[in-house]
């Protein structure tokens, strides 16, 4: 843990290098809001890009939708967020000074606050003694965590709407239509990218917890008495970092390690909630390049699961301030499509072709927050290189703002024109590559290591060597810093390969 | 016009293919708001890419960001729209049903109502003694478009904040920091995309008037004492429909064919204007092929050009309905930085090397409406064709949901085993694919065509008749309906020869 950047280390860098800002910083910020930089907003893209790839381009069986961020509020009555979706606040005395409980209790008296109800609160307090500022509490009490606002001119009719508070109530809702318009068959996914919005009490740890979030969900729908086809022995082998519930029951918190096969035989999860735990742990392990040391999988207890859920298992990434949840995947059973089958009097169920039979689909979520995700990223790719004597940011090539940065070694107008000349090509190919024609050559690599930039491409001193400009160039590796010349007629080709597979580089003469 | 789909056949279109449904349909919707499907998403995806692709990614001077939606409520002081963002309401005297007073005028008397102040209005509804459903109206008053809600748990302390009811508002804020992450020179963009809202009196046209809705706005920032000098011949040369501010004032409403050298001649705008509204003009035609004969440009008259704004053209789109704002390209002078350095008190100016000085920079903005682009490419690609007995969608490849469909002709396991080969291939390319095995391929021709498909591959007969399966495979086009054969080796590079280029079909064996 000792070499994980922390977090005011990260939110630094993230401001110096234009990944992140407070959101309107001339004005103070606003807390729990953020804007994201030019490096920042082509990071996030990524992340999604990369899977959208995985998860919907490349299946058949899962289609992507965009549901609107205000919707009717009756989906938020039927899913049960206007009744239930509160935190428990506590409150001081004298200056009514807010603080969230659950976090309060976490930090002052060390223990997990997830589970704790009101009276546990309450009690703890008592017993305690627990002050804030030397202010005394009231009674802890719930404040529901949705943003609202009014629709409509006309003030007399005006319905109250929510912001969204997760993106997946948007799609139970067009659960048919999608399927429908989809042709689908049992089982199969909808995923949705997009802003979700809490009012939380206190956020904090950077852009961990905003009040303004990216998510990317994926509700997957599948018959309730069917096994999934996919899970492969490969998936079952998959070994974990695993944190049981009864474990977090004692102090100790024991991580064991388990296959997913063992999750199985203690009937902690059904076989297709397992293939969605398998098949996100090697994702972010294999092609996303976060290490199986950094990631953990803790399931939660019976006290903490959601009124919707009967297991998830969080995947838990090992930030600055130790491993909290990156992604969750819960088993939501039949909740949802059920709640707004009896609220909206529409039938929902689905006609499953292989058992001949309708059925109201069970679902399985799992469910991604873009900020900690791109927080996991940057954690695991920053490299103080002291030998260097620059930060390297060491991106999988698929997530990394830009894919190539071509640099001209000096601004001599035949230079120039060739490097203008290969980056248009490579614009041209859907590469999305920087230029860089200020400073040294090493002050430029150092800027590119800091981005974390892949592949440096020079028009370089050899070249002008020759008396004239001959169509080589070198390229350079951001992680070994190793330089290879090649043909400016095998860059784009030599490029693609590299940026699916690193260990390219090397196999270069 | 005649040739034109209505509103109503595109709304159905839509929702039968699944590119827009309403917002939570099964709950009866919510006026104003829509979800998109898979098609639509995907659609949507692509525009806004193509528009990244262009104007950002192939330009070294212009970056993106990615502001909070919601962000500190001064901004919205500063900017004027917490005072003066508003549309003028009628509200009748029994029932107190809430109009939208220009519209209502529109649709009443037929004359413009853009430009009407609420004098006006109240003259006219007197003079025409004007009334809706026999009853009479109220003073006309000003509504305040923007959505609001309560920002933090304290309700003695909570801050009013306000849903973004434009986009370029985040940026202006982020001026200098983002100039100075990205080592920005002037002339420079930043462009942004995501969603605004505005509590619209009355929605309507489908999706034209949303409540929430997706903007890509470029804030393009240049030294005022400066000419572009990007502006080439050919721009200035480029001919184009054109409705000015004068003859809007006069019944007949005429165009003029004029040149972007004929505006400039007259004052209309400056050659930074001129060069934005040369570019997005010819991108609108040329890369998304939207044909010249639906697109005008109406210049803003000087009763209806915002307070921010010294000149403004729209490229509007001819849809079902006519004539209408697309685009629009604003003038916005130095207002906005001007203000928002008032209000924060932080200095925005820049540092111009050419010029030796500071100065705050002049903007121009190009502002594209998301769902009217994806109207018009909608409307322009639709085509009913009688001889083929279907829809043809005819879009642009690069805009096109799947650029292709991969379908074995028949079920048989080496035809299918051989497709979801060349599938894989493809889509690990990048290219996104649809795959469709069931009904006849007539069937599943028709499917594509209708979902706008450029091309169709087929793992066909003549393979099967050679009595085992040979690498060869028939690739169709949506537009002519024409095939050909080829090897599947060739495949993946013809694919991307013809998704750049339509005409290259014609030069294939």
């Amino acid at each position: 843990m000792a070499n994980k950047i922390t977090l005011p280390e990260l939110a630094s860098f993230c401001k110096k290098k234009g990944f992140v800002f407070q959101a309107a910083e001339i004005y103070g910020g606003l807390a729990g809001f953020f804007d994201f930089g030019p490096l920042g907003t082509q990071l996030k893209h990524n992340l999604k890009d990369t899977y959208r790839k995985e998860f919907v381009h490349k299946r058949d069986n899962i289609v992507e939708q965009d549901g609107s961020i205000i919707t009717n509020p009756k989906v938020w009555k039927a899913s049960g967020h206007v009744d239930n979706f509160g935190d428990l606040v506590l409150t001081t005395t004298q200056t009514k000074t807010k603080l969230r409980a659950d976090h309060f209790i976490e930090d002052t008296l060390n223990i997990p606050g997830d589970a704790l109800t009101a009276d546990d609160i309450n009690k703890l307090i008592k017993e305690h003694n627990l002050k804030y500022n030397d202010e005394d509490f009231e009674e802890v009490k719930d404040f529901n965590l949705m943003f609202n606002t009014q629709v409509g001119a006309d003030t007399t009719k005006t319905a109250t709407a929510y912001l969204r508070p997760e993106t997946c109530q948007s799609i139970f809702p067009n659960f048919r239509s999608v399927a429908d318009v989809s042709r689908a068959k049992l089982p199969f996914g909808i995923v949705q990218v997009g802003k979700a919005f809490r009012n939380e009490i206190s956020p904090r740890d950077f852009i961990f917890r905003c009040r303004e979030f990216e998510q990317i969900e994926m509700e997957y729908f599948f018959h309730p008495q069917t096994e999934c086809e996919a899970l492969s022995e490969k998936q079952l082998q998959t070994k974990i970092q695993f944190l049981s519930a009864e474990n977090q029951d004692n102090e100790s918190a024991q991580m064991t390690e388990v296959t997913i096969s063992d999750l199985l035989k203690q009937k902690r999860l059904n076989t297709h909630h397992a293939y969605w735990v398998a098949e996100f742990f090697n994702w972010l392990n294999h092609d996303i390049g976060l290490n199986t040391k950094n990631l953990r999988i803790r399931e939660h207890t019976k006290t903490e699961l959601s009124h919707y859920s009967t297991a998830t298992l969080d995947i838990d990434y090992q930030y600055g301030m130790g491993f909290k949840e990156m992604l969750g995947i819960a088993n939501r059973g039949d909740y949802d499509l059920t709640q707004h089958q009896k609220h909206s009097k529409s039938k929902l169920e689905f006609f499953d072709e292989v058992t001949s039979s309708k059925v109201l689909p069970h679902v399985i979520e799992p469910s991604l927050g873009v900020e900690r995700f791109m927080m996991a990223v940057l954690s695991e790719g920053f490299t103080n290189d002291e030998e260097r004597g620059n930060i390297v940011l060491k991106l999988e090539p698929k997530v990394a703002p830009f894919k190539v940065a071509i640099l001209p070694l000096m601004g001599k107008a035949p230079l120039v024109a060739k490097a203008q000349e290969i980056l248009a090509e490579l614009r041209d190919e859907d590469i999305i590559t920087d230029y860089d024609k200020s400073g040294s050559v090493g002050r430029r690599y150092a800027r590119q290591d800091e981005i974390g930039t892949p592949y440096c491409v020079t028009i370089d001193f050899e070249t002008l060597e020759d008396g004239e400009l001959k169509d080589t160039v070198t390229i350079r590796d951001r992680d070994s810093t190793e330089q290879k010349r090649i043909a400016v007629s095998d860059l784009y080709i030599t490029l693609r390969k590299l940026l699916k597979d690193k260990s390219f580089f090397s196999k270069l003469e």
